[in-house]
């Protein structure tokens, strides 16, 4: 399963690094708008970049559990392109909400749309293994006749 | 391994669901009583809401390696059971504590009770798993005997 | 797979253990400081500790990632040495944090450290994963001639 997980991993690799370039970032915004630790509030534009960050942490396992069942039950191919249409939005995602809280919408949707269809394909490729496996029905085989 | 895991699969993506339902309701809640981002107190409605989520967001990923290394390592069945009574939990936590903050605590002590139980058989598999690997010794094997 | 990453695996519940006694011991601290839920303010050594346990779970998602990655694709024993290096550097970060702001930098840059580390035997695992399995290129092969 290692060898079939490749991109799956790079990924998530990749997706690890974006999210400790979000944090190194709150860390550089503290300093530059002198909220120190361990005070989380007192500039709005700290606020800002600390919650578009937080939203990212709270998200990221979730993406991360989708990524890889979506990967292993339905198609790597797919969600490894999802994931990376997931990454593209965290990122517009916390640029905007730096910006204004108004500009954080855009992201923030697309970033769920990806994370729905991730969602989906691992739901339609989990029930696939569970028919398969518990009541020994391959629809997957069957639709390919 | 990937078809020896549909059912830890089938509930790791049942409880990121459950993890966005509860961030979405953090989200209606913002509007509900007024609190706009990136605020995050202010109303003490919406506080008791948002901490009952966060508290799950920080429990997420031990309750996801909990559940995965008892399903490998000791049994899948019961880590699946033992993951259901987790979100059960967790469901009457967050809406326990929506309601007042003493009522989170019963929900709260079933949640650790599940989390302490998967910690329990994933350790007794990981051990059995590193005898068996790195001392050749088979415990299972010999109480079975 | 399951056998042999259960060096991994008892890494991962370790440190799960680990990120659990820091969320009781914020429970205390709430007690100790009296900062009644949902409240997570008003007094500077409950905000030092609450903001240490935090970061842990900021970051535990990502050293779950890498140490899984680093150890699936470069090697298990490397990347456990290094989980458990990172445990010790949350541990000193945690324990300085709730005596002083100051405290925590030293066991935050051992941290970082451990987990860019294991970033760098991640990728350079999935590189040649990838290099061999999508263009037939076995690099580790070649360096052993």
């Amino acid at each position: 399963m290692a060898g079939n997980s490749v991109l799956l991993a790079a990924v998530s690799v990749l997706s690890a690094c974006q999210q400790s370039y979000f944090a190194m970032h709150v860390g550089k915004a503290r300093y530059k708008y002198k909220v120190m630790a361990p005070a989380v509030s007192g500039s709005p534009e700290f606020e800002r970049i600390f919650r578009a960050q937080q939203n990212g942490v709270e998200f990221y396992p979730l993406f991360l559990i989708m990524l890889w069942m979506a990967g292993w039950y339905f198609n790597q191919v797919s969600a490894t392109c999802l994931g990376l249409v997931y990454m593209y939005a965290r990122h517009q995602y916390f640029w905007g909400y730096a910006e204004a809280a108004k500009k954080r919408i855009l992201g923030f949707r697309l970033s769920l749309g990806a994370l729905a269809l991730l969602a989906v394909l691992a739901a339609l490729g989990i029930a696939n293994s569970f028919l398969d496996e518990y009541l020994d029905i391959d629809i997957a085989k069957k639709l390919r006749h």
